[in-house]
């Protein structure tokens, strides 16, 4: 694809199109949308027009702008999040029937916990996760399982950049992490008490791949006061199934 | 974007590299995208390389590529498809637990019934359905929804298609698929006794919004020979039940 003068490729220009809708940004004009990605008005358009065209944008009956049923489709039929999330839905379940709090699966990208999948009862407490949603690792349970896990220099570089505290209880100084980070791989599981939101606790466990590498982290957030033995119990059943049902474990 | 000498845009051949991954073709090589894609090599080398950096492909340790979490991200995080699924889930979760069969949840896209969501159970029987994947509309109970309330015209626009069979017992002829229609429209409801397999009985009821617009069908699969009036109950149940979490009922 021909690069613009600036140098970014289609691709770059595309991207950037995309990336200006978020969970609360839904429905943009082409012209926010021009702005947000930093494209001169003539090519937000276009790329908008050809996007609405193949289907991966969709325009509304007053041409505001939203993300396509067909971008979805192509996004997920072949992705790894979908089998990951497809062997771990019926051990999901079981895990929300049983605790009854919110249950979620995460994988690490780019340098986050990205929440694949989340199911919530009516009667569940506060939780900030959502489907697609990300957090930062040295804060959820769920990424301190994951960073845990991770290589050597990858925690060495997570570590240097800031640690933004979200609560009072949010470990946000590299020794401190460090130090949890060596709790969870000797306990095999995360407890983050208060980290996200002052009134509740995550509680994650790793998913290993058939060579033990941690693959996705399995969690629930119960409210602050609760007890974690059962809810740790349920999770290590289930990541074992999981595992077990992605041919990970015989 | 630049178009290409053959007229096609660099949205176009994006869209074409993102078409050759389908359920059953989740890794390729960038020849095989290339040619899969009509693209010269050149082209194919390029385009696959900007969409790793973006993260929207990524390659595996032998270079083959997939689709990437970042795609699937960008995706679902502010899609339609993510509002409906999330808001019908706790009800769907209601009917598998009932019904204890495949429960499913579709919408019209591209002239076929695209499924945004299926639950089941081990114990669940015979189902070809798959998370984003596809089914006619003349031959699952989901699509004969969607159908029978879609305008007239498309409705003739669709009966003028052929229409596959896929199995015996597969509405095939316009006129036959045009009275199915109006029963679906007089009942409420759509019955297809073994028209996507032998085995098994898709049946379907629609989802309406504010102005009475059919925007899904929520549908279970029971095998053939199974009552069909205890799922159905709960079908329409659960139908009102997701109107009214996403605000289309009061």
């Amino acid at each position: 694809m021909a690069n613009s003068p600036s140098g970014d490729s289609a691709t770059d220009r595309l991207v950037r199109v995309l990336e200006t809708f978020t969970p609360t940004r839904t429905v943009q004009s082409t012209a926010e949308i021009g702005r947000r990605a930093r494209l001169p008005s003539s090519s937000a358009h276009r790329i908008v027009s050809e996007l609405v065209e193949t289907g991966l944008l969709e325009r509304d009956e007053s041409r505001r702008v939203r993300i396509g049923m067909r971008l979805w489709e192509l996004a997920t039929r072949s992705s790894g999040a979908l089998r990951l999330r497809q062997a771990a839905m019926p051990y999901m379940e079981r895990v929300q029937a049983r605790v009854r709090e919110h249950t979620q699966l995460a994988v690490l990208e780019q340098d986050e916990a990205l929440f694949l999948e989340r199911l919530s009862s009516p009667a569940s407490g506060s939780n900030v996760t959502r489907v697609a949603g990300r957090l930062p690792l040295h804060a959820s349970s769920s990424g301190l399982v994951l960073l845990a896990f991770a290589d050597r220099e990858y925690q060495d570089r997570i570590l240097a950049a800031p640690l933004a505290p979200l609560t009072r209880a949010t470990l946000s100084d590299p020794a401190a992490v460090r130090r949890k980070l060596g709790e969870v791989r000797s306990l095999g599981h995360a407890i983050a008490p208060g980290y996200i939101e002052d009134v509740s606790t995550g509680i994650a466990v790793p998913i290993r791949d058939e060579t033990s590498t941690v693959v996705a982290a399995l969690s629930v957030v119960l409210p602050r006061e609760a007890e974690a033995e059962f809810a740790l119990v349920e999770l290590h059943r289930a990541a074992r199934d999981i595992e077990k049902a992605l041919g990970f474990r015989r």
